[in-house]
């Protein structure tokens, strides 16, 4: 299993196929790559300069949206994932 | 539905052929891009280091001029939103 | 009306020909646009990351000098102002 | 021995042919350089300008997966290690 | 009159033939211009993001030595000024 | 006497030919220059903006591994020191 | 006199022919420019964003050790000074 630290995420990528799927098309510019996935785990988020911990807004099974070139992708038992900090993401889809 | 995180925010932006519509005519340089549209969810609003939630200002169904450039462009349901930090935000339209 | 978000003021710039008007002479680098303008509407303050918000020292009504190319133009109404922000103004003419 | 200081921790890098043990295949792009480790030992934690120690999560025994590029390479006692920051941990492999 | 905002600073520049008088004479490469002059006004000070105001240390009257391209140029009833902010102020000559 | 101020630390500099000694070997890249050496002396530590001093790690006698390229290069005495901030230091050798 | 303001510091640079007293030799590659000097007078300390002023550690007398291309000159009363922040300092030679 993957533990993502901080305000880290981790997202397993929706498929190109899939981009219309929900209602959302991405613009034309942004048709390389897509940017929307599942979340599949979330960090304990992100501990500030005065020891307060931010807690996270997204957790596991969370359908999001994220800034393009955002995050590192990474495999893990055949499934391409990406990690990506909760900063980098601009909204759930509900 | 998206949920926008932390400041951000979901413009529908206004059409150019609105341009002029409410006394707003912006300057000739920004002619390409509107500046100007609506507001459809705002997010909670941006955490800081100290844990403090800073409330948005601007909420759903105000029209609002944000600066040049600013946020991302997403498709959802056919219509084009903007998504956009408050902070880049530069005034409400009452 | 423009309300302003934050420490964002609109500005109604002053004409060219007004440059001298009050005693006011702008060094001739800075001839092509005028830096002087009053004070239509200002916001109501930057909130900071402690949840302060930092009152505005500007008011409606104030004659400003401010920092050149500061701002954002806009058009409203058939008037043109210009958005600045309070750290962009240098002094209020009194 | 090395004692790491403040957030920085002892990385022994995972050799190139163990890189899909346990399920980890990083894409084509990563393949020169191995992303993954086992803690050899973590430093105290990051002490704030607010003179709070941040604790870290990492502790000596886990693997974990890193940010390409990251960190500063030893070699004691005929060993290869990482010297690696804490902030550039992306997650741990459990 | 010129009332700064801020930390800023409203100083009348010496003039260079004054520029030994008091006994300070600047280096060869700063000759082209005065680096002293006197406070014509000084701002209330800067606001900290804690709310805090940074109270200015120095006053009208007093005679300073700021650093090289520090500030911006206004011309005031005939007068030539440096609206410049403090913490660009090197010392005071007393 | 060196007496360094804040966070700084005088580091006297391993001889290249001591390279192997306590069974450090740098990398290949790092030939050129040793880094790893002997505390001289340490400052009181840094002194944050909330007033807070931060209490140093390292102490006379302390043999260190630093960052390549860190550093001010002094003589004192005849013999070539190197003074650093502590936070370029990545780990105490025990 | 000249009243260093924040934590700036005037200093007497050393002469070049003086550099071997006391048994500091810099570098060759620093024969340009002394290192050293004596402290003729320090400001107040810098006040921090929370209202604190950080103490200053260098005191007029003391001789120091200051980071190549660190402050600006002044000469006053025929004598050269440089003016130099505390945070430039790297040692007081004790």
């Amino acid at each position: 299993m993957l533990k993502p630290l901080g305000n880290r995420v981790i997202v397993e990528v929706a498929k190109e196929e899939e981009k219309s799927i929900g209602g959302i098309v991405l613009p034309s510019s942004a048709k390389e790559k897509s940017q929307t996935g599942t979340v599949i785990a979330a960090g304990p988020g992100r501990v500030t300069d005065n020891g307060v911990t931010i807690e996270m807004t997204v957790k596991a099974g969370d359908t999001v949206l994220f800034e393009k070139y955002a995050g590192t992708e990474v495999k893990y038992g055949g499934t391409e994932y990406l990690v990506i900090k909760e900063s980098d993401i601009v909204a759930i889809l509900d």
